[in-house]
């Protein structure tokens, strides 16, 4: 068992400078010869700008769904520490399935795939996120603070296994359109980042 | 209702990396054949100097104010959360906007446009931090850790909102000279980070 | 002596920013004239996820064994700050050849040299640990928080030389097949991040 | 006055940072057509490693001081920040005064002005650590834990200045050869890393 600060310090860590390097994926428009438009490139980039704003809540929403989890154990066993870092290494290659986005939406080839890739990234998160909290729900070493009966147990694990269901459809949907699964993922990092619907943390609360 | 420590360890870590993102910036001058002058070459991008300092002047007094504030308060609602999340997604995108104004400074064309963007970018930040003010002081959560009662709260908002204007001028300033944006920026953080021109906290001293 | 707390902070931040730099590596494919196959080209750069997946689990190992490690001492000396900068020096270097052996992998010369490389930063960070925990565990200071018999100490000791082992064959093997270091060293983290392996703290404990 | 911690927090976050970005200076070679000698080319760039290796370790004992310095004293007050933030801001040019050196060591012009900027960018770490801590030892804000008397005070003043000669001359040397620049700074960071020479931080022990 392991205390939990150090993990959540070091999970703090990673996701912050996940969420920081997103910004290297925007572009600086080299000078152009001749009086080149930059107020043209600079808004031709705009999907550089979409893919920050829309990973930058994803990575924030991932945050404080976290922080929730955590705060609700006791310590920390060696498998949960292994699903964090598998979570982690996740969130760590965000940065670059976002700059893939950026760079792909709007080519006629590639933006199918490099969207299936973005939303998939989110969707792999998020199902490893599952793990984490089934493992903290059903796992023999009760991490949890506080009791939680059976029923609650496993209403509340399926309430999770439902959360996945959102980035099932944007991953999909990539398949159609890339727009859409950016679009999607915004809608999503909205929705959870709003005060009504924020994401519980398990609990034996009703 | 959440435990404000992370939320401290993780706005310092988003601060921290944007604050030192801010060197990938400064170029190293490429060796040129036949010895061409490296100290031209080093003085000839004085813009990215100028640009780093006035953005790390400015990111830290930003992260002095956030500490400021942080500590005020007893515990964090998700509406905080939320406001702190965008005000660190514009953090964020500061290493961008400095990158953009140090190339673009000197040249005819773009320079207006890119003081605008860096100047805005600040007051995008500064914006975000007065609404997280007002959440801190008027939100129905009662944030705060002291009672401040109604003049001594309208009183600080005022003087909130006073603050935003000497980032409208530096951005606005850009319409007429990129020199003068970045002037004022360096004006603006070096005056907050004078000892007797601290920002001051909410609190219910006079 | 040293409160361990901000030695554990920093080594905490160091070792989660080395981790999330890995992704830096993966590069995003630059969108080809006439409709290039996007599918094979991401195909293409497998060593670059490969060669991230190894070293983040590899990180992230290294991370939970210096975690349990610090928990068990009392405080910090100056010899277990150096050795611990030391350990940092090389972790903060495993980006680079991670980068050099995704980069290298399949070329026809070079991928023999970037392997050993590879499974030497390893092997160098498991030697400088392997230092740091001879000194916690036989240093004058007696820095650990229990006391351990000499018979003990001599037996972890022992089983932490052992430890080298592993890094010493993924490091020779390359040598012979760069391929077969890469799939060593992703059987060693594997192995570690296994619950029933996962490294043992020095402790009396048998 | 502010409550260190966080001063702390954000200090280990920026440090952190700038000693792990050292190593994007360290390039990895492109694979040449015809097998080109990556042996040849790995050691040719053997400057990269020196420079990151002696930047690391003096970064990593400015840490080590860092952290002595702040555990003596009580509180912060808004000079001190002023002073910590201009430190930061130096340390977190680090790592570009270190590229430079990287690249131009070998060079037969620009060697001798970047290994000053390099030496130069050391030099005002150190004269901002002096500032700092004169402003501990003399302030009107009493910031140390513990009572010193005033010939104690002068003392430590004394020594701390002197500590600010080894850089002037590693600065100086610069004019003469890189190299030496380079040696001096590595004797530097070796010599305080080294327990009996460790930096004393304010204190009346003799």
């Amino acid at each position: 068992m392991m205390d939990k600060s150090r993990l959540e310090a070091f999970s703090d860590g990673v996701i912050a400078i996940a969420i920081t390097l997103l910004v290297l994926e925007i572009k600086v428009p080299v000078p152009a010869e001749g009086g080149a438009d930059l107020t043209g490139q600079l808004a031709h980039q705009w999907p550089s700008y979409a893919a920050y704003v829309v990973s930058f809540l994803t990575i924030g929403v991932i945050w404080i769904n976290h922080h929730a989890t955590i705060r609700r154990i006791r310590a920390a066993d060696h498998t949960l520490l292994v699903f964090n870092l598998l979570l982690l290494l996740v969130v760590g290659v965000l940065p670059w399935t976002t700059a893939l986005l950026a760079e792909y939406l709007r080519e006629p080839h590639g933006a199918n795939l490099t969207a299936m890739i973005y939303g998939g990234s989110f969707l792999l998160v998020t199902m490893l996120f599952y793990l984490l909290q089934r493992h903290i729900l059903f796992g023999r070493n009760h991490l949890l603070h506080d009791h939680i009966d059976d029923t609650a147990r496993r209403r509340i694990d399926r309430r999770n296994r439902l959360g996945l269901a959102p980035y099932v459809v944007a991953t999909a949907a990539g398949a159609w359109s890339a727009y859409l699964t950016l679009a999607l993922c915004a809608l999503i990092a909205v929705y959870y980042a709003l005060p009504s619907t924020a994401y519980e943390a398990p609990t034996n609360e009703p």
